[in-house]
C-alpha cells in the first residue's frame, strides 16, 4: 500500500472525519438503561452503512440484547480483527455538563482543540480512529494490504452479557490471528502506549432490608436497627485500617509485579503531584509499600460505585427506612478468581448480617486480569508504528480498568491481543464534559494507518 | 351545652363527616417539596372556608413559606388553642402503595373499617376530629361553651420554618390558657391517652466532597480515597458498640425518667414481642440496659434518614463519585441542647474528614424536649373525659416523636398543650399506605365534644 499517500488523504479529509464522528456521537447509545435500545440499534445501524461504504461487507447481528456489528474485507474471516464498542456511559449528573451530551461541540481548552460529548473518548471517537484509517487505506489503494475483520458491540459498559454467546456461536468467523483494541490511552499528550496489563473486573450489587416497611424515626428510633446504618457498617468494613480489602482469600492469586514491567513503569516522566493536583488532591491514597502507578495497575481494589437508601430528596424526612442498596466493584489483578471472591464476599457480608435483616445480591459479571508479553511480534511492530507516527517512545503501560474482551479472546477464540489507544488522563470518560482531542482522532487514525502498514510488511 | 345532643347529633352525621375528612385528603399539600405550593395554598383555603361555615371567623394568612389558617370563636382570640396541620409527608416509596395516595379509600382491615390515603392520620384526619367537635357543637347549641382559637400550619412535616416568627408577630391574637394539640396516638385500640413527655429533635444534612469530579474507578481506583467509603465511615462511627451515640457531650443534660412515670409505663399492657412482630423482627435494638419503652420514649438517638451518592440507577456505572451525601437526625430528651449538639456533631465530622476532604452542612432546624406535669387541672379534666369515651383508664405515654409547636407554645406564648391523639401504632404515618381508623375518627371528634364540656364546667 502507499502509505504517504493514505496518511495526506487523512490529512487532507480531516473536516468530513470529523463531521462523521459528530453523526456518531449524536446517538444516545447508553447501554446501562434499556430506555436507550432504540437509541443502540440506530447506531448499530449507522456503522453499518459506514463501513460497507469503504470497502467492507457489514451486517447488523441481532443478540439477545443490542446488536453486534460484523464486517469483512473477504468473503469470510480477516486475519485480523478489530473490536470497538458503540454503547456510552450514562450522562448523570446532567447538571455538571457545559453542553448538551449528545450535542458534540468543538472546543479549545488550554490551546487544544477537542470533541466534547459523552462517548468522545470511550469509546467512539477511538473506534472511528480505525474506521477513518481503513476509509482513506480503502480509498487511496482500492485494497487492503491485510485482510480485516471488525466486531462492534454496544454492550461494554454493562459487562458485555451478549458477548460470550456470540463470540461462541461465530468462532470459526471470528476468530483470527490477532485482536486489534482501540479502547486505551496515551501516556501523555506526547508519548504513544501499548498497554501491556488490564485489571480484571467484578461488580455486585446489594440490597438489605431490615424492619418490614419504612417507619417514623420518632416513633420507632432508638429500637430497631436501621439499615442505613447496618449499610455504612458493613460497607466500612470492607477494608482495613491499612486500605488492605477485607475480605478473606482476597489477596488469593495476587502475583507481585514483575521486574522488567517495575523498571519500565520506573522509567516513566510521571509526577504524582500533577496527577493528584488534576484531580484536586494533594495526598495519594491507598494500600501502603507500592508506589503510585504499582497501585493503580498492579493491585487490586474494591470499591463502592454507588450507595443509597432513605430519603433522598430535597427536605426532611424523619425515616427509618426499611431498605438499603450499594453497588460495588472489584478491580482484580495476577490469578484473582473473580467468582471465589464473589462468593467470599457474599459469605462475609452475610455473616456481618445482624440478626432479622435478609440481603439479596444481583449478579454481575466478573472477568480476570490479563498480561501480554513484552516481545510479540505484533507488539512490537505496533510499537515501531506508533513511535514513527508521534515522533516519540513508545512506551508500555499498565491498565487500572478492564477490557473483558481481552480474556474473551483468548479463551474463545485462543487469539491475544494489541491494546493501542489515544484517549487522555484529563478525557473524563465516564464523567460530565468527556471529551477528545482533535489531535488524538487525527493522529490516532494515521497511527492505525502505520500499524497497517507495519504488519502487512513481511 | 347539651352534651348528649352534641354526641348525637355527631353519630347521625358520620357519613358527611368521612366525606369532608375525603375532600380534606385529596389535596396534595406536600411541604418537604417546594413544587407543591400551591397544593398547600388550596388546603389552607378549603380550611378557611370550612371554619368559616361552622362558627369561626377564619382567614387565610400569608407567610414566607405555607400559609396559615387562624381562626377565632370570638372577634379577638379565645381561651384555648387548638393546633394541627394540614400539610403531608412526601409519598416515596410511591411504588408501594396499594393505592393513589392522595384519592382516599374507605376499606375494611381486620374487620376495622379505615380510610387510607397520605395525611389520613398525621394531620388530616386527627385536626378534623376537632373540627368536627366544634361543627356538632356550634350546630346543635349555636355557641361554644369555652372561648376557642385555631391555628393550622402548613409546615410541621419540614420543621416549621414560618411557625416561630408568626407566633412572635402575633403573640397578643394567638396567646391563649392552653393550646390543644391533636397529632399523637392512643395506647391501643381500647386505651385513650395523654402523652406527658416529647423528645426533642436535631436534624442535619451533610455533602462531602473527594476529588474534583466524578473518576473511573479502574483509572483511579486504589489511589483516591473514595467519598462513598468516607462517607461509610463516617456514619459508622455515630454510635459505639454498645448502640450509644458517639458525639462528645451528646449525654449532657439527659435526665433519668422519673420514678413517678416509669412506675406508669410499667403498668401499661405491652407485649415487646407483638410490638416487634409487627415490624417483621424477632429482636430489639438500642442501648443496653434500658427497657424498650425507656428508650423510645426517654433516652435520646441518632438516625440515618437517608443517604445517597455515585451511581444510583438501574444497571452498573464502575465511578468513584466525587461527593456523597446523608440526612441525619437526632431525638433529643431532657435538657439536651440541640444547638449545642448540632456543634459537636459538626466538630465530629470535620475531625474525622481525611485530608483534602470538603463537608457542608445544611441548617435544619431543632428543638428541646419537653415534659407535662401529670397533676394538672386541664390534663386532668381532659383524662376524665376520654375515660368516659372509651370507657378505659386514661393512660399517660412518652412520645418518641417531636412535636416543636409545644416547645415554642411554652417559650413564646407561655402556653402549657394538652396533648391528645387517636392514631394507632399501624396506622403507617410517614409510610406507604397509611391509614386513619374510622373508629379513631369518629370517637376522636365525640371526646373532643366531652373535652370541651368537661374544660368548660368550674
Amino acid at each position: 500500500m502507499n502509505l504517504e499517500k493514505t496518511l495526506k488523504r487523512l490529512d487532507q479529509t480531516r473536516d468530513e472525519s470529523v463531521s462523521r464522528l459528530s453523526e456518531l456521537l449524536k446517538f444516545k447509545s447508553i447501554s446501562t438503561n434499556s430506555k436507550y435500545k432504540i437509541d443502540c440499534i440506530s447506531t448499530a445501524k449507522w456503522l453499518v452503512n459506514e463501513l460497507n461504504t469503504i470497502g467492507f461487507n457489514a451486517s447488523l447481528r441481532e443478540t439477545t440484547g443490542n446488536p453486534m456489528v460484523v464486517a469483512h474485507t473477504t468473503k469470510s474471516k480477516g486475519d485480523f480483527l478489530f473490536y470497538g464498542h458503540y454503547d456510552v456511559q450514562p450522562v448523570d449528573p446532567l447538571k455538571e455538563w457545559e453542553d448538551d451530551p449528545f450535542e458534540p461541540k468543538i472546543k479549545s481548552i488550554s490551546g487544544e482543540k477537542v470533541i466534547v460529548a459523552r462517548g468522545a473518548s470511550d469509546d467512539k471517537g477511538q473506534l472511528m480512529t480505525f474506521i477513518e484509517a481503513c476509509r482513506a487505506i480503502n480509498y487511496v489503494n482500492n485494497s487492503f494490504p491485510i485482510n480485516l475483520s471488525i466486531l462492534l458491540e454496544g454492550e461494554e459498559e454493562t459487562s458485555s452479557p451478549s458477548l460470550v454467546p456470540f463470540l461462541k456461536k461465530n468462532t470459526s468467523e471470528l476468530k483470527c490471528k490477532y485482536a486489534l483494541v482501540c479502547d486505551t490511552g496515551m501516556w501523555d499528550k506526547k508519548t504513544p502506549s501499548i498497554t501491556c496489563s488490564l485489571r480484571g473486573m467484578l461488580s455486585e450489587e446489594i440490597s438489605i432490608k431490615g424492619p418490614n416497611r419504612d417507619l417514623h424515626s420518632g416513633i420507632y428510633g432508638g429500637v430497631v436497627n436501621n439499615p442505613l446504618k447496618v449499610m455504612s457498617d458493613l460497607l466500612s468494613n470492607l477494608h482495613d485500617k491499612n486500605g488492605k480489602v477485607d475480605i478473606p482469600y482476597f489477596y488469593n492469586g495476587v502475583e507481585a509485579v514483575s521486574k522488567e514491567l517495575k523498571k519500565e513503569w520506573k522509567k516513566l516522566r510521571f509526577s504524582e503531584e500533577t496527577f493528584l493536583k488534576n484531580l484536586g488532591m494533594s495526598k495519594s491514597f491507598g494500600e501502603k509499600n507500592y508506589s503510585l502507578l504499582e497501585r493503580l495497575w498492579g493491585r487490586p481494589t474494591c470499591e463502592i460505585n454507588g450507595m443509597w437508601g432513605g430519603y433522598i430528596e430535597e427536605g426532611f424526612k424523619t425515616v427509618i427506612p426499611s431498605e438499603a442498596h450499594a453497588k460495588i466493584s472489584f478491580r482484580l489483578v495476577g490469578d484473582q478468581n473473580p467468582e471465589e471472591i464473589r462468593l467470599n464476599f457474599r459469605k462475609k457480608l452475610m455473616n456481618d448480617l445482624p440478626e432479622d435483616f435478609e440481603i439479596k445480591f444481583s449478579n454481575h459479571k466478573g472477568s480476570k486480569a490479563t498480561q501480554f508479553p513484552l516481545n510479540d511480534e505484533i507488539i512490537n511492530k505496533a510499537q515501531k508504528a506508533l513511535s514513527d507516527e508521534w515522533n516519540s517512545k513508545t512506551i508500555f503501560e499498565g491498565g487500572g480498568g478492564s477490557i473483558p474482551i481481552v480474556q474473551h479472546f483468548k479463551n474463545i477464540l485462543d487469539m491475544d491481543t494489541l491494546l493501542v489507544g489515544f484517549a487522555l488522563d484529563d478525557d473524563n470518560i465516564h464523567s460530565p464534559n468527556e471529551k477528545y482531542n482533535l489531535k488524538s482522532f487525527y493522529k490516532g487514525a494515521r497511527s492505525w494507518v502505520r500499524i497497517i502498514d507495519e504488519i502487512a510488511k513481511n
